[in-house]
């Protein structure tokens, strides 16, 4: 069911995950692709091709331009981490509504500064982690607020995530650790920290509802390539009231893997591929509730329940999807904003400024009040 | 097969563990059970009827009678950490082999004094730990060795092990948590460290093939009962010139879980129930190598594969029957006594000690040197 009045989408960089969001652009039903931008328009007209892109699509060889033209109502921007702050606040100055690749900027101070454009511009602010939306997601937070099947956050909760992620095609590469545009320190300083740990935050954040732990503290176990560039790193963080603790790892040294624990007082849920399903049209987890041994402690009494997701769409296309939706009820119905999305993104950009502030303080806890 | 000649046991202490232990003793073909002692009578009367032991297996009121039986060839002691010292070294100068229940001591100058008078004594020492004996967990080995499909352990592998454990029948139970003999800071003072984390240091250790880490730092995430004994903590092991973290977390606050993940730089293990397996016949692991997106990252490469390992005993008979192995060797063939599992045991204590040490710094890394 297309939409007659889609939001035209205008991209700005021809990165590798451009290609995807291209792709769950035109399968959103109520958006469209109007327009791609690269620093040179050859770039721009290779990836249009490549892509196999529409000739209606507009290819432009410079940012600017795509900020420009009045036919883009929101702008995907997947640039480099550095170069954030200036396009994404030109975009908002722009009246274009901004789906911002992640980690969303090098620090809380940037990241404000770009909500405080798109505020201040009225336009819709979102960050680009795609798994938030895949229907998957939704059925594990249902299970995992069902204090029967779980437990109780407030009393007496252990909660512990616990992820993994790195690409074996970059594992001992020496020529990707030193110069990939993600171990950059001009281009994405935060290094493994940003580009996978930013999934680990966001997926401890979310379990906790986005309620802010009272401590974060770094481990003393990190990689850094010769530029100083964080490439593996691990770290906890803490609620003291609710005794809940967290940790993660993230890394660009180690196998492929997206994996997610989380343990109540009477239920645990896990699953190994959380950031990116291992399938498009289906995705599960598994979920064991009330677990006990049998007499003389020789087996289980339940083993692990998988739970199977259908999914309509790819959760990229539901991202769109959904942000489109946030844009049209702002362009065509009046509406203000969404302050949902802009605040998950504050969140996790907060801890990740507060992993940083760890280690820089040789891996002392960092309490709320300092984040 | 039943063996002409097999090891007489006796269980000292007719804790809940020692039906399963005694049940295994019986199903191990090369062992017995002879004598079974509880600090009266009439409990050890009740053990042997409850657990339908034959008439021919004595019954005694006292410790010291049993150790005192010259037809007691080795004995299970599953008695509270507290009592190990001074039954252990009895055990051991009353010429009798062995298998110690764990946490093996309060902290490792005890477990040293214990793992004296067995070698003064020349009698084969082992802790219960039981999962070392399944045939899944050689199998495991077996992938983890291998470098192709695993990784390299000396370049840039990653690991990271995880687990939680707790009973869901202890959960919110205060009476267990202030009263039972698991949280007394005079009977198992190691609380939930001793009991459940004891198997997250050894499936560590075992990981790494028992090579000390360089740092063992507990994390500022921990819940104490009223005496101050641990109900819930978090620490991580880090080995410096390999690159590896490990991290675990033990609990009696959370939900029934037991879970390894282990990740090298090809390939990644994951199981939730390496302490016991789901099912006594046959366990599974899963493991994945060559992990890879497919093209615009909207899917993988490979899923988990499961590996299923058939066994012929369950595992606790499996430590029985190598235990008696090595008791034989020792007894009949004039070996003598094994040194791997006094030194498995050893590793593990050490780094417990590492851990609560780190706890009483105020979470600082403690060094292999110190511990």
């Amino acid at each position: 069911m297309a939409d007659e009045n889609p939001v035209r989408f205008g991209i700005m960089g021809c990165a590798e995950i451009a290609r995807k969001v291209a792709r769950a652009i035109h399968l959103s039903p109520n958006s469209t692709l109007h327009a791609v931008a690269s620093r040179s328009v050859e770039t721009a007209e290779r990836f249009a091709s490549r892509n196999g892109l529409s000739p209606t699509v507009k290819v432009y060889g410079s940012y600017s331009e795509l900020l420009e033209d009045p036919h883009v109502d929101a702008v995907y921007m997947p640039l480099p981490t550095t170069l954030h702050l200036h396009w994404a606040i030109l975009a908002a100055q722009n009246k274009k509504h901004l789906l911002l690749e992640k980690p969303t900027a090098l620090d809380v101070g940037e990241l404000d500064r770009i909500l405080e454009a798109c505020e201040s511009n009225g336009v819709q602010f979102m960050d680009g982690s795609m798994w938030y939306h895949h229907p998957r997601t939704a059925k594990m937070k249902e299970l995992l607020s069902d204090t029967k099947r779980f437990g109780q956050i407030k009393s007496i909760l252990k909660i512990l995530l616990f992820k993994i992620h790195s690409s074996s095609s970059y594992s001992g590469n020496s020529e990707f650790l030193d110069n990939n545009v993600r171990v950059k320190p001009d281009l994405d300083a935060l290094g493994a920290l940003g580009d996978a740990g930013w999934y680990c935050i966001g997926a401890i954040m979310w379990a906790m509802n986005y309620q802010p732990p009272s401590t974060v503290t770094a481990l003393p176990s990190i990689s850094r390539n010769s530029s100083g560039v964080i490439l593996s790193c691990i770290a906890s963080l803490h609620w003291e009231k609710e005794a809940v603790v967290a940790t993660f790892f993230c890394s660009f040294l180690a196998h492929e893997s997206m994996d997610l624990a989380i343990s109540g007082s009477n239920g645990s849920l896990h699953l190994e591929d959380f950031i990116i399903p291992y399938e498009e049209s289906s995705a599960f987890f598994t979920f064991t509730s009330g677990a006990k041994f049998v007499d003389l402690h020789v087996g289980w009494n339940v083993k692990p329940e998988e739970t199977l997701v259908e999914s309509e769409l790819p959760q990229e296309a539901m991202m769109v999807q959904e942000f489109a939706r946030l844009v049209k009820g702002v362009n065509n119905s009046g509406c203000k904003p969404d302050c949902k999305w802009p605040k998950v993104s504050r969140m996790s950009q907060s801890v990740m400024d507060a992993v940083i502030k760890s280690i820089e303080l040789g891996f002392k806890p960092v309490y709320a009040a300092e984040f």
